[in-house]
């Protein structure tokens, strides 16, 4: 039986209560102050159309390490709450663009993964149950008919090839009013999208090629800092403390100074936290591409010295991302702890899902072959999805604070406070 | 086990597939047209802050009979799609009041009505998802002190006394942004509710004192009018005839010509559709209240002259609706017949809920001593709430037209309208 179908929830195992229990108690208790200050917030700043969230829960801290425009792994949620998903989806049309009748989803280029069509086929359905007819365009550039791709759930897909014709793009007999990004733009701004009258969500600046994690952090940074002066918490509880380097090259060990200093200072700030909060455990650093996403890229380090160390195939490992873009400029985020574990060893890192600013639901990756300090999203990587049992807005004050529709109404705000940042960094962009 | 948790449906027992095929078989087909027509008129139009529709399902046409804008039955519910709701009235607030932090909720006064007050508890739970405070204020004049009322389900509702500060009503140390009435002011415009501050959701114009059933449908069959050309059918498959009749005194016997006038015809109206479409079945009519609700004073009329035969029995049941007004004004409408049946014999009913313009569930009312031309919401009636198995919002066309997804579909669809023309009446009275 697939995780999937069981329906249970990772045990969160630590020793340290104390801030954690600080932690929720305070989000159940100012629910009210939380609620309507989302009201207020979106209503300044619209939501991203979707989103989705990686979330790191350590249980003295919560905090999201990645922020995804583009998401897949729609079909990873549970089934029960498809109805969420199109509810919020009509909400998230009647935002963007209440005329639209017609929209054309653009998907990634890789067509092998079976795993992420399966996510597309999800996403077309809840769509059309909004009353959108809705067909996938895509941009490989050596697709010349209409390719059908049958899935292992039943589902199917079919990819057309797009075409331009002036300032709008469609396929053969569709024009579309809406064209929804799939397509996270990794490999840069393509021309084929350039300057059309149709809208497009979300914005082409919001592809990798022009979006820095460090610059969405530090929106984010912005956003826990009100959000906590707000409920009245350290926004250390919920934010991973970075740093920047600019101009590295991991291949000729350029910059790599500046990335040693930086991540000694940063494991001093996190020790220094650590201390401050009892937390017995030794600091981490993760290096990640300042662009792209995928995880690759990464590495986890607990000492500047690993960084002098680097052997060549690290090296390597460290210097191209996704569809071969160098990487140049490295975000060194704060390790947090996964302390919630599956079965008392595999680790398991939730994955917040939202729609418009509905959280609609989530899953864990469950991973049997890695450590509470490891990136979960890695190459080559292979996770269970299990989808969360529960909504996350139902939070119930008479169950215990780590009750779990009350851990997952807390992953819900955390996700939300992450979406609230990149609807900052969008629309600041514009 | 209560029916509710049986979660099957009614069977659909009718030998008339051909219009109903063709019925269902549109709206399945013309999502798209429908889905984007709506997302317009609620542009237009806010819906309603919340409503229910009772719906009657012939087979051979599917119409509304009666639409709630203080909706009970919260508690009937399938709580699966609970979530559903609490998502609504995220949206709901927000597009009532964006800036509430409490709400009051106003009930009828009826305080012995138990299942009443589990509508009411499962609706301020719904309610205080979305992060508001809300309390119970109630209008009943002899409440000094609040009074809680523990209900069998486990919940229970504290109802506290109202009171008011000049423009500003409230609770002890509780003075809310925005007032929910769930009482339908049967009995008049209450001054205690005159010329406040606060926001008032629904306007208390919408409150039955202001009402005519008569008005509402007037607004029904334009607003089918222009949905049935949008999607091509013909109106009369989605709306009961109606006429009405003013000044009409039960007990003094007068009116009664115009009342026997207009019954006739609109049984020939009935008659004349029916041979249209070759139903074999014997057109009734409905006389109810033209104002009020609870289905007091409501008869069913096969032949004119029965209005003539009234016994005083008859006539004095007629002649008072809830809350002992006086009927002077009545609506004839179009009995529907209810040819979806529980088990072979009991006559079931449909009822749908919304909020803000998100059909969030709905239940039938199952009778198991009502006829198929009977009014099933009638003083004493007893009947066993069936949730409804499946959302409304997730129409499958790789399915049978009458299949339950498609089914509940097309009841979302036409609640909706009623919905909508709700929406218009209280609008254009503003």
């Amino acid at each position: 039986m697939p995780l999937s179908e069981l329906q249970v929830v990772p045990h969160l195992k630590t020793a340290l209560k104390g801030p954690l229990q600080h932690l929720e108690n305070h989000l159940l208790a100012k629910q009210t102050d939380i609620e309507w200050w989302f009201r207020q917030q979106w209503q300044q700043t619209p939501a991203p159309f979707y989103s989705s969230v990686d979330l790191r829960n350590a249980g003295f801290k919560l905090a999201p390490v990645d922020t995804n425009l583009f998401p897949a792994g729609f079909n990873n949620l549970n089934s029960a709450f498809f109805p969420l998903c199109v509810q919020a989806a009509h909400a998230a049309v009647e935002r963007t663009k209440i005329t639209a009748a017609r929209l054309l989803i653009i998907p990634e280029n890789h067509t092998r993964n079976l795993s992420y069509w399966e996510s597309v086929a999800t996403l077309q359905t809840i769509l059309q149950k909004t009353g959108l007819e809705v067909r996938i365009g895509s941009m490989l550039a050596d697709l010349d008919t209409p390719q059908e791709i049958v899935l292992p759930s039943g589902q199917q897909v079919l990819l057309e090839p797009i075409i331009r014709h002036q300032h709008c793009i469609g396929l053969q007999d569709f024009t579309p009013c809406l064209v929804l990004l799939n397509n996270d733009l990794s490999s840069g701004h393509p021309t084929l999208l350039d300057n059309l009258h149709q809208d497009i969500v979300p914005p082409l600046h919001s592809g990798w090629y022009a979006r820095l994690k460090s610059e969405h952090f530090t929106y984010y940074r912005q956003v826990a800092k009100e959000f906590s002066a707000q409920i009245e918490i350290d926004p250390w509880l919920i934010e991973p403390l970075f740093r920047n380097c600019g101009k590295l090259d991991f291949m000729k060990k350029t910059g790599y100074e500046c990335l040693a200093d930086n991540v000694d200072a940063l494991l001093q700030a996190i020790q220094h936290k650590y201390t401050e909060y009892n937390v017995p455990h030794k600091p981490f650093v993760i290096v990640k591409a300042d662009q792209g996403t995928y995880g690759m890229g990464v590495m986890t380090i607990h000492d500047p010295e690993e960084i002098l160390a680097l052997n060549r195939k690290q090296r390597t490992r460290m210097s191209t991302s996704k569809e071969g873009q160098t990487i140049q400029k490295v975000i060194l985020q704060e390790g947090v702890y996964t302390f919630e574990t599956w079965e008392n060893e595999s680790v398991a890192e939730p994955v917040v899902y939202m729609i418009d600013h509905f959280v609609v639901g989530g899953f864990y990756r469950v991973h049997t072959e890695k450590g509470v300090n490891e990136n979960l999203n890695a190459p080559g990587m292979h996770f269970e999805p299990l989808a969360f049992e529960n909504s996350c807005m139902a939070p119930n004050c008479t169950m215990a604070p780590d009750a779990l529709p009350n851990r997952f109404y807390a992953y819900g705000v955390i996700a939300r406070l992450a979406s609230l940042a990149a609807a900052r960094e969008i629309s600041a962009q514009v």
